[in-house]
């Protein structure tokens, strides 16, 4: 194998695709990113054994063939010949890089050793604008769990139906749930997808108004942005409803400014800091609402304007996972909704209904 | 005790001094911050046993007196009351800070309990310019020893003299010079001044031109930027002298343009990541240089063009000692002067002499 190629562009290759090599694991090949010189250009492509990100680019390829190597140490180091031409080969050593006077050997992994991913884009797909999508992400992603106890939950539900795109995700403490509009589709498709692959689809989105394709078949979600597809294996089993959580009705609703509320309860949080519980106490009455919290710091006692409707209440929450939810909420005016101290209460904008927050109180003897 | 004022004095004034709190001690009055409320304005302190600064700030003082919180708490909190005015007073249960409609109130510490500094600015001191010194700081104070098996080394030296002030600063394995123009002073001094008492003034330093004087009483040093003041406790002992330590005359010397270095180190760095010798081999002909290094990821051969006076040598070293001073230096030339490979070598500009590096090599079996 050899070829010539521009600096810059292998670079950019190497750290979109390096994003899918595993950090540590005891399969080598899960760390690495194989390249194969074919035609007249470059595929690299990486896979951890979950998600696969592969890219091509043109490339002077002087012999065909494939390498293997380790995708942190190549991609920070082609980083660092960015500005030079490149000529890489193979030989008994290593793949051998060499640029200006100087060259590098990087050891290399046998290629058959790298995992096959296999399959095309089947036909069913849904359809959504990128901005749709990266918003979509990111009000709904911070709530998927991050620990193993239930593997499901680190993954997002997707659901595409009539038009509407659903995201849904938990972590045993708190919900969120949003919506956008679909561009297209093939009809109703349902997934869940993880919290990771998410993340990295928002990470590779370059445009706006542009839309994107999310390929569906069985356990697999392919999507592909410019030069670059990404892979990911789904989670299967079934994953908790929206309707049989969310309450249908509350007792006690009070509308508040969201950015006064924010800066009450990131004050109350600095006093509670290191308790994992982040305990602080909300109390509605009718002329607002109170929010204290007490360590040995000291204690706070905020005031918030509120307009209450219904009847007055004390609950107890994790100030940590309200403030998440206000931060991702949008608008100058939110709305919390309650029943009682110990059932879960919510949190949306006060116009826009498109993201929703459900949240676990903490059960306090006081 | 009880005084009103703007938020984002405080703010900026509990920032400014916290930053010699301690972080974790045994003394609790370490961590805290002092505040003394008397005529017309506050006076903050705090003192972690080797470092105080204090601030002086305009505020409404309703009542004098003086009271002792926790200073990364106080700082932390009163940076998110920013845009409030703020009334603060001290009852039976802590220090109360009230703002808008809300209040919090804050643990104190008897302030018996918090350590007397005493002593004024004495009438020895030396000056320069504000920028000169921050230059002079950079320099130099990434050299000092980290941890605490030499003490002093944990210390820079400053010596003025004949109009000059020299910075030396060493580890066991490298050592940095540098000096700069002094504007005034009372004459010769020389003093080992904690590098973290240094970091410290260089932040808090907020002019170019203006010239800032330093205090010196027997082991104490004490400086004054506008209305902050720091004191800290300086380093006893004998410090070694540049003049033992740096080679008079060399047997090899290069001259190399410094960008290009820097590149070729840092990509050879990048293989032997986790290493923690960052061992590098440096080899210079009549050609030019040439760097190689070696990891179980690969291996590097860099050329770097050079112009060589003197005896061909080969040489081993740390190349992140290597790369700290070539990033220290400043024009586009420097020059690497050498002995023999188990002697020390030097790193310095090519014209402007002002800083100079010298480097122990790392003795192999090769």
């Amino acid at each position: 194998m050899k070829f010539m190629c521009d600096g810059v562009v292998l670079s950019d290759a190497a750290i979109t695709v390096s994003k899918a090599c595993a950090a540590k694991t005891l399969i080598p090949a899960y760390e690495c990113v194989k390249i194969t010189a074919k035609n007249d250009g470059l595929t690299l492509v990486a896979y951890d054994g979950e998600i696969s990100i592969r890219k091509t680019m043109k490339a002077d390829v002087l012999e065909e063939g494939e390498v293997c190597v380790n995708g942190k140490f190549f991609s920070d180091f082609v980083g660092k010949i960015s500005d030079m031409s490149i000529v890489v080969s193979e030989n008994e050593k290593g793949m051998k890089i060499s640029y200006g006077d100087s060259s590098t050997i990087l050891q290399t992994l046998p290629t058959d050793e790298f995992p096959s991913l296999g399959g095309d884009p089947c036909e069913e797909y849904f359809e959504v604008k990128q901005a749709d999508l990266k918003n979509l992400i990111a009000k709904t992603v911070f709530c998927c769990a991050s620990d193993d106890s239930r593997p499901i939950l680190k993954g997002c539900l997707l659901e595409a139906d009539q038009g509407k795109l659903s995201a849904t995700a938990l972590d045993g403490f708190r919900m969120a749930v949003s919506s956008c509009e679909l561009v297209g589709g093939t009809g109703y498709l349902k997934i869940v997808c993880p919290a990771r692959t998410l993340t990295e689809i928002s990470r590779i989105l370059d445009g706006e108004e542009e839309t994107l394709k999310l390929y569906v078949e069985k356990n697999m979600l392919s999507v592909a942005v410019g030069d670059t597809v990404l892979r990911s294996k789904l989670y299967l089993g079934e994953f908790v409803r929206k309707e049989n959580i969310f309450p249908a009705e509350f007792t006690t609703t009070i509308t508040v400014n969201r950015n006064e509320l924010i800066e009450s309860v990131e004050r109350a949080i600095i006093l509670i800091r290191g308790d994992k519980n982040n305990l602080i106490v909300f109390e509605m009455k009718n002329d607002g609402a109170r929010i204290t919290a007490n360590s040995e710091m000291g204690n706070v006692a905020e005031f918030v304007n509120a307009a209450l409707q219904g009847k007055e209440l004390k609950i107890a929450m994790n100030g940590k996972y309200l403030l998440d939810a206000l931060k991702a909420l949008e608008e100058e005016s939110v709305v919390l909704s309650f029943n009682t101290p110990v059932s879960p209460f919510t949190a949306e904008n006060a116009e826009k209904k498109q993201s929703e927050y459900l949240i676990l109180p903490v059960r306090t003897n006081a």
